[in-house]
């Protein structure tokens, strides 16, 4: 059997190991343009950071490593067309300039998402980065150490994580966000506590600017200023570029692929496309969430490993149905934990949902203890159901744990009254006698009951 | 209506606050032999440690709160008798010396669970101590701060915080445990583990026997050394003796209230006694494992809130099912985070399932996170059903949010195969790509399928 697998890094890297070991004499190739594989890109603000000095931690399995499993791996290599009839693909070899075809019996399009670029005038300038491939870390990170000021677009998770990066380098930084509030993921009040922790941590460095978007990069060769919106111009040493992403659809597409409504390729619960021997999976696919099988797409590194892995044994005959996702996401910035699963109260609204929500604050420890700190908790249920649809968490306390804790109860189904009588771990350096989650879903019973 | 509780640590305490928000012209009044209601027992190790200095932290509400909010407490009231025939109590005034007649039209049992004393030659000696009461915890603060050695006896969770409290206070302990490994409600294999992490951790004032037990405390006023089984002679300035706990039911018993096959009081669903208006929560009463219906007494602080306030519920005429519990309980060794949800493999056999299990070591975070740590983690399922059934989770990584996770899981009923398609969050920081809770379940489903 031979397998090609177009990208490499999270989902790509992942089928190809598995199908690997599933199917010993299988022929798997891997193909990319980049310079790199099997990566893990979730961990490059942390190597920006300066959390650890050597990039190569970041390669989870090295070319070498994957030839030696008898996987080949083709760098600088770009895919350029599939023939879905012929069962080829047009590859170009970017080193050499030569175009040529390679024959697959099952097909792994994993080509992952790529920065939106979006169109400001002088945007190619010198120093404006954005943050994908390997490449792109290594040059922010010696970049940021030679800088005193930088600018960010985009308070979403890149932006917020590479804002801590910059800040904690002691770089004056500023960040543009176009919504009302950065992480505007997160439901309004949500955000607007992060919002809060954030400009005051470090106000000496840390400038956020929200409701406005820049227009104008400023800078002969090397970009030295941006103009925003409402005229105001930031002085600069570099910019960084994190107004989302885009699945990369276009081969897929070309080929006759369908691409669902959120813009990413459409795939049944077995990773599988529109055409019986193309699989697809990772950031350039659409994904359901598991509690109410609408379509979404939700680029994250968690997925993508799971998806990598169930199109592997799906193409290699072990067929298993993916459940969907819950969207479950979690980052930091400094000490405060920001984690969320399932829908926020506003998108549920924007989807036809009939939600009810409760928000408490309360200590993640028994008060006495010297180390307690604060966690917000929004729990979002359905009216009609009682059913727990998402949650929201953040605070300097240990947020992610109930959120976590909420994300096996709404994949199960469990409704509000079920959750209240959940049974959470307690000790005092831990947890309260009553956790906040149980506290939170109290509540929530008592507002259905009205 | 008049509700009288006997007993106001945690359960009865939390019955008492929760009646007279719902019923506010209620009478309430609380019965305790004690000198403190509603306090952090589980916090008192913290206390005793230094985590902070003064044991008023630990008061949740004091006598003074409890008669503005119009509750009665009536503190060194021991209660003799109950007469459910005559809706009475049988209380003597230990202060005045005095017996008198108290009526109710509910009655809350709380009497909580005391120490096991052994019997054990000369236990009477001063300077050995058991912990319950808010006295014993600052007795035990006191001396141990004058002490160099000391003796515990039993490795459960008490010994094990105590152990902890005097360790880090430079005291020499020994701590000597029946069983072949601290820790014994856990596996063999987790209880090893942690054994080799509390032998290690600080040697020269650390010493851990197992499989021996103490025959005789020597002394003439004061305790001055133990002698176990196997004739060793350990010499010491105080012995906490943890030897487990029981509940306290013996005029519960007397008044013809049934008592469980565990030795605790039986209630149904809704904390009622076989007496109508005879309500029992807390430490005392016999509960059911959430997942199987089958009885069990597991005395645990969150176990006890909930109770109080479920009993408050339904003696208030406001019918709420308690769905029973998991067992899910935490505790820590300095850095190491012991935790558990469910069923142990060995108390699955021994109550006649056929259980299938996995044990994996991970680390909690991404590897090139400087903080990552280990966690190991072992899950137990049923063979029939596939549903997971418990785990065990220890480590010096982030252990207790893997067990929540699952424990929410449990409750829901959920099989391996669906909780191999949980959606962890993900950020390096936090996770691996794969959570380890994730690697566990899916070899489980790989078990599942032989």
């Amino acid at each position: 059997m031979k397998i090609v697998i177009i990208g490499g890094v999270a989902a790509g890297a992942k089928a190809a190991a598995k199908s690997k070991r599933l199917v010993p004499d299988s022929k798997i190739d891997i193909y990319t343009q980049d310079s790199h594989v099997s990566y893990s890109a979730c961990g490059m603000p942390y190597y920006i950071q300066g959390n650890f000095e050597d990039y190569h931690n970041l390669i989870i399995r090295t070319p070498e490593r994957f030839e030696k499993d008898g996987i080949d791996v083709h760098l600088y290599h770009r895919v350029e067309k599939i023939l879905p009839d012929l069962n080829k693909i047009v590859v170009r070899d970017l080193d050499k300039d030569i175009v040529f075809e390679v024959e697959y019996d099952k097909l792994v399009i994993a080509t992952g998402a790529v920065p939106v670029r979006p169109n400001i005038k002088n945007i190619d300038l010198k120093n404006i980065f954005t943050l994908r491939r390997l490449e792109d870390g290594i040059a922010i990170r010696e970049k940021l150490r030679k800088s005193k000021r930088a600018v960010i677009l985009g308070g979403g998770y890149i932006g917020l994580e590479l804002l801590e990066a910059f800040v904690a380098n002691k770089v004056h930084t500023t960040l543009i966000e176009r919504s009302q509030h950065i992480m505007s993921i997160l439901d309004e009040e949500i955000g607007e506590l992060v919002q809060d922790f954030v400009s005051t941590l470090y106000p000496e460095r840390t400038k956020i600017i929200t409701n406005d978007e820049v227009t104008e990069f400023i800078g002969e060769d090397e970009v030295n200023a941006v103009k925003t919106k409402n005229s105001k111009i930031i002085e600069t040493d570099m910019v960084l570029v994190a107004a989302g992403v885009r699945p990369v659809v276009d081969i897929a597409k070309e080929a006759g692929i369908v691409i669902g409504k959120t813009g990413a390729i459409k795939v049944n619960s077995r990773m599988q496309t529109n055409i019986e021997n193309i699989f697809a999976c990772g950031d350039c696919i659409e994904n359901v969430y598991a509690m109410t099988g609408a379509a979404v797409w939700i680029p994250l590194g968690s997925n993508a490993n799971k998806e990598g892995r169930s199109a592997a044994m799906n193409l290699c005959g072990f067929p298993e149905d993916f459940e969907g996702i819950l969207g479950s996401a979690v980052t930091k910035y400094f000490g405060l934990t920001i984690s969320m699963t399932g829908y926020t109260e506003k998108y549920a609204k924007q989807n036809g949902y009939d939600p009810v929500t409760v928000m408490i604050t309360k200590r993640d420890k028994a008060g006495y203890m010297p180390d307690a700190e604060n966690v917000t908790l929004k729990l979002v249920a359905s009216r009609r159901t009682h059913q727990l649809m998402g949650g929201q968490a953040i605070g300097c306390g240990d947020a992610d744990k109930r959120i976590n804790t909420l994300s096996a109860a709404i994949l199960a189904g469990i409704t509000a009254e079920e959750l209240a009588g959940a049974d959470i771990t307690y000790a005092p350096p831990f947890s309260t006698s009553i956790d906040p989650l149980i506290s939170a879903a109290r509540i929530l019973v008592e507002k259905l009951k009205k």
